[in-house]
C-alpha cells in the first residue's frame, strides 16, 4: 500500500488495554496513515507489537520519538499525559489525550465527534481530549436526544466493567472468578471476602459475586472521582455548563462494556415514539428495544461491537418530561479507544 | 422447651430458597411458635428438614393442613397464594403472604414493620402481604428519611441477585460461572453468549460476566412487572400515592444482595449531616458510609445480615433537596424470609 505523504501517527501507550484495541482499530482502518509509531513505557520497549499485519517495535517514550509524527494518540496515567503530551505538541504534533490530565482545560476540546465534532477545531494547546469510558458509553445517546429535545436533567447509575481499571482490573476478575466458580460460596456472612483474601486488584473490594459502589478516588463531600467526571464532563459536551446531573457510579464483575440507567428530563414534553425515531436514525447508535422479543442491549451484546447501544426506551410514569432509559457501550470501543481514533483520524483528514 | 399455649405456625413453601432462610430464622428465635407445620407441594411431601433443631416432615398442601394453625406464612407462587391463602384464612389462620397476589388488594395491608407496623392492624381479608424483595430492599431506610424529611421523588436503579429467581436463578449463575471461569471469554463478541448456550435458566440473557435490565414479565409501555412492583409498592408502605417513582431493574452475577441506587428528593432542603443522623439511629438500618475508609456496603460484607445497609450518602450537587445513596439488603432475609417472620411474630404477640 503506497502511505508516502499520509500522515505520521504515534500511539503513545500501545501496550495497554485500550493500546490493544487502538491497533486493531488502525488494522481495520488501514488506508488512512504513513508510518504508525508505537511507543511505551521503557519496560516495554523492544516488544513487537502486530498493526495492520505488520510486526511494529515498540520504542521508549523520549523526546526524539516524536520527530516527524503529525499526530499523537495518548493513553497513560494522567500525570504521563500532563508531561509528555505538550512535548509532543512542541515536537509539532496534534495530541489526542485519553487521560484525564487535560478534558476540564478550557483551552482543551473534548471531543466525541458525533456530538460536538466543531469543537476539535479550536485547540489553542494543541490538544485534544476525549472523555472517561463512562461518560463516553452514553454520551452519543443522550447528545441526539438533547438535540431535539433539550437536556435539563441527569440521574445516573452505572454499571461499569472491570476492564475500565485495565489489564489489572480484567486479571483481578478472573482471579476471583477462578476462585467461587464451582463452590457454593455467595450465600453466607463474609465467605466471599475471605475466598478472596486481601489481592483484590485495583478494587477496594472483592468484584466476583459482588458490585462495589466506587469508582476512582475520593473527592469532596463523599463523591468519587469518576461521578465527577461523568457529571463534568457531560456538560461540557453537551455544552451545557449547568445541567443538573446526579451520579452513583458502581463497577459490577462484567470484563467489557459499561452499561448505565439514565433517567433524562427535557425542556417538554416528550414521547417514546419520538425518542426511539431519533435513537433508530442517530450516527453511532443502535436502538436495540423490543421487550417482548427479549430484546434489550446486554454486554454479552453490545462487547467488540463500536456503536452505543439503547434499550429500555420508557416515558417516566409520573413526569411526560423525562425518559428512562438502558444504555451500554464497549468501554475499550467507543468507550476509549475508538473515539480517540475517531478524532485523530478527522485530524488526519484536515491534514490532507 | 414448653410450647403448650402457643400459636401454632404454618410455612408455605417450606422447602424453596427463602422458605429454608425462613426455618433458620425461626430456629434463631425458637422460644415463640408451639408447633411449626412445614408444607410444600406434593413433590416434597415426606422429606424431612431442620427446625428448631428438630427434624420435621414436610406435609403436601390441603385444606386439613391449616387445621388448628394461627398464622401462615406463605412463600409460594402467585396463583397457588391467591388460591390458597383464602382457604387458609377460612380454616381460620391469618396469612403472611409473600407473593405478589395480594400487594395492591387494599383490603390487604401491605407491612414492613420498622415503616408501618400499624397498617397490619387492619386486614379485613384475614391477610397480610410482604412486599417485594426489590422494594424491601431499600424502604426501611427510605421509610426513615420520609418521616424526617418528607419525600417527594424517587429515581431508583437495582442491581438485583439471581437469588432472587429462587434457587433456579442461583443454579443458572453457577452453572455459568463454572462455564466462563478459568476462560478468556468476556471480551469478544458473542463470546459468552456461546459458552453459556440456549440455557440461561430463570433469565432472558447469559448472567455471567453480563448484566440483564430485565426482570419479571412485560407490563404497558415497555415496563417490566418488577420495576412497578417497586414503584406501587413504595407508594402503599410509604403511604404516598402519587409519590414519582422512576425504576429501572437490573439483575446482575451476584447470589444473594440486592443492591440500589436512589435518587430522593424531599420537601425542603436535606443535609448530609442530618441524613446520616437519620440513618445512623433508624431501626433495622445500619449507617456504612465512610469512603476515605472503603467504608460502603457491597453485598460481599451484607450477605447473612438483617439490616438494611446505606453507603455513599451524599446531596445532589445541583439540588439541596436530593439525597444520592447507595442501599444493600440481603433479599432472601429483609428482602423476604425475615419480613414475613417479622410480620408473623408481631401477630403472634397479639394473640397472647
Amino acid at each position: 500500500m503506497e502511505r508516502t505523504g499520509r500522515p505520521t501517527l504515534a500511539v503513545v501507550g500501545a501496550t495497554g488495554a485500550v493500546g490493544t484495541v487502538m491497533l486493531e482499530i488502525l488494522s481495520q482502518h488501514a488506508d488512512i496513515w504513513g508510518e504508525i509509531r508505537l511507543i511505551a513505557s521503557p519496560r516495554s520497549a523492544g516488544r513487537k507489537l502486530a498493526v495492520r499485519g505488520e510486526q511494529v517495535e515498540v520504542s521508549a517514550l523520549a523526546e526524539e520519538v516524536f520527530d516527524g509524527v503529525d499526530i499523537a494518540m495518548f493513553d497513560v496515567p494522567d500525570e504521563v499525559a500532563a508531561e509528555w503530551a505538550p512535548i509532543a505538541v512542541a515536537k509539532g504534533a496534534v495530541v489526542v489525550d485519553n487521560s484525564g490530565a487535560f478534558r476540564m482545560d478550557p483551552d482543551v476540546p473534548l471531543v466525541v465527534p458525533e456530538v460536538n465534532a466543531h469543537a476539535a477545531r479550536r485547540r489553542p494547546r494543541g490538544i485534544v481530549a476525549t472523555p472517561n469510558c463512562t461518560t463516553l458509553s452514553m454520551i452519543v445517546a443522550l447528545g441526539a436526544l438533547h438535540a431535539e429535545f433539550g437536556l435539563r436533567e441527569l440521574v445516573v447509575s452505572s454499571y461499569q466493567a472491570v476492564s475500565g481499571a485495565g489489564r489489572a482490573g480484567v486479571d483481578a476478575l478472573r482471579r476471583q472468578l477462578s476462585l467461587v466458580a464451582g463452590t457454593d460460596l455467595g450465600t453466607r456472612p463474609g465467605d466471599v471476602r475471605r475466598a478472596v483474601g486481601d489481592d483484590t486488584g485495583p478494587f477496594p473490594e472483592p468484584v466476583a459475586l459482588n458490585v462495589v459502589p466506587w469508582a476512582g478516588s475520593l473527592r469532596e463531600d463523599g463523591w468519587s472521582s469518576e461521578e465527577m467526571k461523568v457529571r463534568d464532563e457531560s456538560r461540557k459536551i453537551l455544552g451545557l455548563p449547568k445541567l443538573p446531573v446526579a451520579v452513583t457510579c458502581v463497577r459490577v464483575p462484567v470484563l467489557t462494556t459499561h452499561s448505565l440507567t439514565v433517567h433524562a428530563r427535557f425542556e417538554d414534553e416528550v414521547t417514546v415514539e419520538g425518542a426511539r425515531e431519533i435513537l433508530a436514525t442517530a450516527p453511532g447508535v443502535v436502538l436495540f428495544d423490543n421487550p417482548a422479543a427479549g430484546e434489550f442491549p446486554t454486554p454479552a451484546d453490545v462487547t467488540g461491537t463500536d456503536p452505543t447501544w439503547v434499550g429500555r426506551v420508557r416515558r417516566a410514569l409520573d413526569d411526560p418530561t423525562a425518559l428512562e432509559l438502558f444504555v451500554c457501550g464497549d468501554n475499550l470501543r467507543k468507550g476509549s479507544a475508538l473515539n480517540t481514533t475517531q478524532i485523530a483520524e478527522s485530524l488526519a483528514a484536515e491534514t490532507r
